[in-house]
């Protein structure tokens, strides 16, 4: 990784992990405003902290930050919508992880929330970490303009709902079952983890009142960004180690399911990956250096080995 | 149940069910503006529709449609705002059902969403319906007023999170390994099924911008008639059929689970139903004659066989 971008992800994920630690207490006052110091919900949290603090590359929350950079928005508001969009990846992991769907026991290098807890209260974690996203971004500290907040309630939804996040994991239990070819895999991809990029890296010029060019520049940019994220992670699933990633590796061979790697070889995956990071950062060219980093980070997502 | 109520109840579960079948439409475009006819998405949208579509009571919807009334709240967004409370509910349904959570085959007499589909796609349609909620709650349609689209939203996040529905529903899965006693099984019904009742019955005040005194009284009004609902249901699990209530009974006996009418015994669970509905029914006395239809539904869920 580039020095100066490794140090400005580990600063922004300390920042974010900060913000997170604050919106997600070890103790929470009930409805009526009373903390209880054992409350029976106390699980639920412990799982939603376990679920959503634990590290991760925390990138999502990085292009918001970044994004914030470019209109200059106040820190303190892109904090808080970096560690929503946050709290809703972790959601989706939890959700992915579980036995009905990928049954994963090990995600981080730790074991997953339904191995540490139980399959129930992994539901309710994330089911809980998406509801109060939602929460935190329709709080006034988020934005001072109302019309701001809804707006990002909505980006959000739309990113992470059916249309997006949700209809991308329907459409990946379809390709476990009927070979997907490269139109379909890139449409799923684009619906599963492309949409929650699109999201932050648009999260600043929502916050910020951007013109709609730099909405479109933004999600160009995380559009062949996201694409080549996922080309990446296809040929980590393949070329990777367990130790490396803190995930399992050679799950999607052992399926059958198609990847942009098994549908057009590793070579033309990589070179694909490699052009659309460049692809990504020409996305940018309006903003000049002040994105240098989300450049940076096209680059930096081609050639991650986690 | 009353004939005039019976009549209100049947009329808006009618007007509701239609928004939510617009808003749920069979087939949707993707994020491109593209209808595909039989996109792998599509057992997604059905299970959601499966979930949300299949009938029910409807009596959160109620509730919102009877509070906008009190403040003279434009139909539409009374309407919108139903459609996604009763999403919400439908979606705690669907997790609540799993295999992991209460392992459930029939609601509403016919099977969970997990049986007719699979454990995968019910986990799925859940998380679309949550998420899905609130991109209805912050479109335009709503609300005009941003700032009361954004109330909306923190009102039903805060019911349906952790500190509400959520943190009910761990404290459930507590309470099926630990002797609850009166208090707690009340604060665990309070967040599990009154938090819901409570944002439905304050929807009306939030779109109508209505005055604080107000919301009280129907914070105070859902509170009285939620318990009034649960000591209900609990009786119904002792002494219904599957037939009459379309899901499994005798399941909390079964499960040593603390409930009013083990705690209480049957005839005084009765009897406090009764005072519930009627301290429910005295909250709402600022409103007059208008507030009947709210009177009646507090008896109502007291004398209901399902």
């Amino acid at each position: 990784m580039h020095p100066s971008l490794d140090q400005a992800m580990a600063e922004s994920a300390e920042r974010v992990a900060a913000v997170m630690h604050t919106l997600l207490p070890g103790l929470r006052p009930d409805a009526a405003g009373v903390l209880h110091t054992s409350p029976p919900e106390a699980p639920l949290w412990e799982a939603m902290r376990y679920g959503a603090l634990g590290g991760g590359k925390r990138l999502r929350p990085f292009l918001v930050l970044e994004s914030a950079k470019l209109f200059a928005v106040d820190l303190g508001q892109a904090l808080r919508t970096a560690a929503a969009v946050e709290f809703v990846h972790c959601y989706s992991l939890i959700h992915d992880d579980l036995p009905a769907m990928d049954n994963s026991d090990l995600r981080r290098g730790k074991p997953t929330v339904h191995k540490q807890f139980d399959d129930a209260i992994a539901v309710l974690a994330g089911d809980g970490l998406l509801t109060y996203a939602f929460e935190v971004l329709a709080d006034a500290e988020t934005h001072p303009d109302a019309a701001v907040r809804c707006a990002l309630v909505t980006a959000l939804a739309q990113a992470a709902g059916p249309a997006g996040m949700v209809g991308g994991q329907m459409m990946d239990l379809v390709a476990e079952r009927t070979p997907f070819d490269l139109a379909e895999t890139t449409r799923l991809q684009r619906a599963k983890t492309g949409a929650l990029f699109g999201f932050s890296a648009r999260a600043g010029a929502i916050l910020g009142q951007a013109a709609e060019r730099d909405h479109q520049a933004l999600t160009g940019y995380a559009d062949a960004m996201g694409l080549a994220f996922q080309i990446a992670d296809d040929l980590l699933d393949v070329e990777g180690t367990e130790a490396a990633t803190g995930k399992p590796v050679g799950r999607d061979a052992a399926a059958g399911k198609a990847t942009f790697v098994s549908l057009l070889g590793a070579d033309a995956a990589r070179r694909r990956a490699t052009e659309l990071a460049d692809e990504a950062g020409r996305s940018l060219a309006p903003f000049g250096a002040a994105a240098d980093n989300l450049k940076a980070v096209a680059q930096y997502v081609v050639n991650r080995q986690s």
